[in-house]
C-alpha cells in the first residue's frame, strides 16, 4: 500500500467532575476542537466513530451517534454523514481508532479520500463512585457478581507480580509520583498536581494491595481525532502526522481462564501485529501513552510492548524513577533498548484521566501533540515516532497504534 | 473496484421467549451455523462486529466482544481475531454490516481476503414487558423522559398519515395479516401463526393509534453472517451472494426536530447512496426485509425506498393485500413499477420479531436464503436482486442494502 493514514486534527476537553457539562456538550467541545484544528468544517467529514462504554448505565441513552448527529452534524437535507457508537469497554476508544483507520483504507479501494472523525467520550461523575465503579465491572466477566471490581482484580496481578519477582511497592509508587508529576504540566488533566513517594505510599487500599494513589479515578471527558489519507492531508494543507498502523487483538476476558495471568496476551498480540505492519520496534519509540488504569498495568504494558524482559520492568521503573520526585518533568524511563523513553506524558489514565471511553482517543491527541512539537512544558525533545496502547477491562481488548512525523519515511 | 464482497454463510436462532438460553449461547448458535453454513472453521475468521443495543442495560455486560471471543473463538496464543460491538440502536445490525463490508474493502486495500463475521442479537425478554419498553425509548431523544415510547412515537407517525391521506386504519392492518401470514412459514418466527383481519382491528390499542397488532414485540435472538471477497468465496467452492453495497445515513434522533415527519430522511438518503453505487434501482428488486417495527413503518418504507410515490403506498398496500386473507404465502405486492415485490418474506419484525440488535443481520439472513433458493415453503420464484433496510429509533439512523445472485451481472 502507497496510500497513507493521516492524523489532520485533534481536540481534547478538560478531564474531572464535569457536572454543569452535558456528555454531548463535551463530545461537542473535542469535535469542534479538532475541527479547528485541522481547519476544516464539519461538512468535510464523511463518517465518525464514537468509542464509549456504557452512556445506557451511566445516563440512559443509546443511539448515541444519532444524538450527536442531531446536536452537531445535521444541517438538513444536505447532511451527508454516517455515525456509530463503538463499544469494546475501557477500549472502545481505541477499537474506534481501529475501525476508521480500515474505513479510510476501504474509501482508498473505492477511490475516495474519506475524512473520518472518531469521537471518544464517557460521562461517570454523575453517578455516585460506588455506583460507577459496579457499572465498570460490567466490563469484566462473573467475577463482577462476586463482588470483584477492577481495583480488586488488577489488585491480584500487582500481588502476583509481588509475589514471582523481587518488586517492592514502593516500585510502584514511583509511576504514580511520575504520572501526576507530568500531569501537574498538563491544564487538561483531572489531577495537575505533583503527588510525594510518602503520600503514595500512605494512600488507604482500596482493594488492596491497590492503594488510592495507584488508581486512576471516576472522570467525564472527551477526545476528537480526526484521520484522512495523507493525500488529503497534504491537498489541506495540514500539519498532520502519519498513523502507521493500528491493530487490537482479544484474550478471555476473565483472568480465570488465563494460563499465565502476568502476561497481557491481547497487548502483546496486538503490538506484534503492529509492529510487522508498520516495521517500527520498540526500541524506535519516543513517546508513548499506555493504559494505566492502576500502576500495575503501566508495568505490565512496558512488558507486553516489548519495551522490557518480561517481570523485569520493575527494575528499570526503579533505575529510572525511585529519584524522580526530584527531577524535573517530563521524565522519561531508562530501557534496556531505549535510553529515553517518555511515558505518558500526558499523565496518563492515573493522573490526566480516565473518562473510559475517551482514553484510547486522548492517547492520540497527546502523542500527535508531541509528535508535532506542540506539547508545550510537557514536550519531548525530538519526538519522532509515537505509540498508543488502550486496554478493555483487565486485557479481554487491547489496541496499539503507532505514529510517525510525516518526514521520517 | 473490480472486486466485489460476498456473504458465504448464515446463521439464525429462533426468536421469540428463551429463558433457558443466555444472549452468549445465542451468540455462539448463530456463529456456528453461519460457520457451518460457509464450511469452514472458526480460525479463518480474522475479525468480528456485534451488533447489539443495550447488553448493559438489558444484562448488565458490557465488554460483549470480549465475552464472546472468551466464549466462542478462544483457541490459546494462537487466536488472531479482534472483535466490537457496534450501537445505533435498533440499527446496530445494519451498521455492524456496513462496517465489516468496509472492512473487506481495506482488506483488500491491504492485499489481504479478509474474512468477517457480523453478529447480531439482542436479549430482551428477561426483563418484564415495562421495562424493557423503558430501555428501548433509550433509542431516543429526550421524548422518553415525558414518557414517550416507541409505540407511541410511530403513533404519531401514523396519525399524521391518516390525517394527509386518504389511508384508513385498515390499510395498515392488512401488513399484520400479510407479515403474520409469511411467518406461519417460518419455523423461526416468533409468532409462526396466522391472524384474521378482524383480530388486528380489534387488538388493543397500546399507545392510540398503534394496536397491539400492528406492533412488534419484545424478543431474544441472534443471526449471524459471513462475509469476504468474491474471490475468496470463489476460493472454498461457497454457494455466496453478492453484497453489492450497504450504505447509512443519519437524521435527527427526534420527531420534533423534523420538517416533515412522514419522510424517513435517513432511509432516503441511504436508498440513494445505495441505489446509486450500485446502479441498481427499486424496479430490480425481487425480495426485501424492510423495517416495520411498527406497520407503518412498512408503509413509510414502501415510500422512502422508492417502491411508491410519497403519501401514496397505501393505495398499493390495499390494492395488493385488501383481499390478503384468502391468498397463499409467501404475498407480494404490486406496485407502479414493481409487478411483484415480496416484503418480509421472513415475517418482517412484526412476526418473526425483532431482538432489536439481531433484526439488521436477520434481514441478511432471510434475504439472502431467498437468493439461494433456500427459503423453503415461503421462498419466492427467481429471486435475483434482494434489499434490506434497518432503522434505528425513529429513524435517526437507517442502513440500507443491496445483494444479487453472483450469475447476474
Amino acid at each position: 500500500m502507497d496510500e497513507r493514514v493521516a492524523v489532520i486534527g485533534v481536540g481534547h476537553t478538560e478531564f474531572g467532575e464535569l457536572w454543569d457539562r452535558s456528555w454531548v456538550e463535551l463530545v461537542e467541545e473535542a469535535g469542534l476542537k479538532a475541527l479547528e484544528d485541522a481547519r476544516i468544517r464539519k461538512k468535510q467529514i464523511q463518517k465518525f466513530f464514537l468509542g464509549n462504554m456504557s452512556l445506557g448505565m451511566f445516563g440512559g441513552q443509546e443511539h448515541t451517534a444519532s444524538k450527536v448527529f442531531s446536536e452537531i452534524f445535521n444541517s438538513g437535507p444536505e447532511s451527508e454523514i454516517l455515525g456509530r457508537r463503538i463499544e469494546g469497554a475501557c477500549s472502545s476508544g481505541g477499537l474506534a481508532l481501529e475501525a476508521s483507520y480500515n474505513d479510510v483504507l476501504a474509501g482508498i479501494q473505492e477511490g475516495e479520500d474519506r475524512i473520518i472523525m472518531v469521537g471518544g467520550f464517557e460521562k461517570m461523575t454523575d453517578k455516585p463512585t460506588e455506583k460507577a465503579t459496579k457499572i465498570l465491572s460490567a466490563a469484566s466477566d462473573m467475577g463482577k457478581e462476586i463482588g470483584f471490581t477492577f481495583p480488586s482484580l488488577y489488585g491480584m496481578l500487582k500481588d502476583r507480580y509481588l509475589e514471582e519477582t523481587d518488586a517492592k511497592e514502593q516500585d510502584f509508587d514511583y509511576i504514580a509520583v511520575k504520572s501526576h508529576k507530568n500531569a501537574s504540566l498538563n491544564p487538561k488533566a483531572q489531577y495537575p498536581f505533583e503527588v510525594s513517594q510518602e503520600q503514595v505510599e500512605d494512600s488507604f487500599k482500596v482493594a488492596s494491595p491497590t492503594k488510592l494513589l495507584n488508581s486512576s479515578g471516576i472522570a467525564d471527558g472527551a477526545a476528537s481525532v480526526i484521520i484522512t489519507t495523507e493525500s488529503k492531508a497534504k491537498e489541506l494543507g495540514s500539519d498532520y502526522v502519519i498513523l502507521e498502523g493500528v491493530e487490537g487483538a482479544n484474550d478471555s476476558i476473565a483472568l480465570f481462564e488465563r494460563e499465565e495471568i502476568l502476561s497481557l496476551v491481547s497487548t502483546q498480540k496486538a503490538a506484534k501485529r503492529v509492529y510487522e505492519a508498520t516495521g517500527i520496534q520498540p526500541e524506535d519509540v519516543d513517546v508513548a501513552e499506555v493504559h494505566d488504569c492502576f500502576s500495575i498495568a503501566e508495568a505490565l504494558a512496558l512488558e507486553d510492548l516489548g519495551f522490557s524482559p518480561k517481570k523485569e520492568a520493575w527494575k528499570w521503573i526503579r533505575k529510572s524513577l525511585s529519584d524522580c520526585e526530584e527531577k524535573e518533568a517530563p521524565i522519561p524511563y531508562t530501557l534496556p533498548k531505549n535510553e529515553s523513553l517518555f511515558v505518558n506524558t500526558s499523565g496518563g489514565l492515573k493522573a490526566k484521566g480516565h473518562p473510559v471511553g475517551a482514553t484510547g482517543v486522548a492517547q492520540v491527541v497527546e502523542v500527535v501533540k508531541q509528535l508535532r512539537g506542540e506539547a508545550d512544558e510537557r514536550q519531548v525533545p525530538d519526538a519522532e515516532v509515537g505509540l498508543t496502547h488502550n486496554v478493555g477491562g483487565s486485557g479481554g481488548t487491547a489496541v496499539v497504534s503507532l505514529f510517525k512525523k510525516p518526514k521520517i519515511t
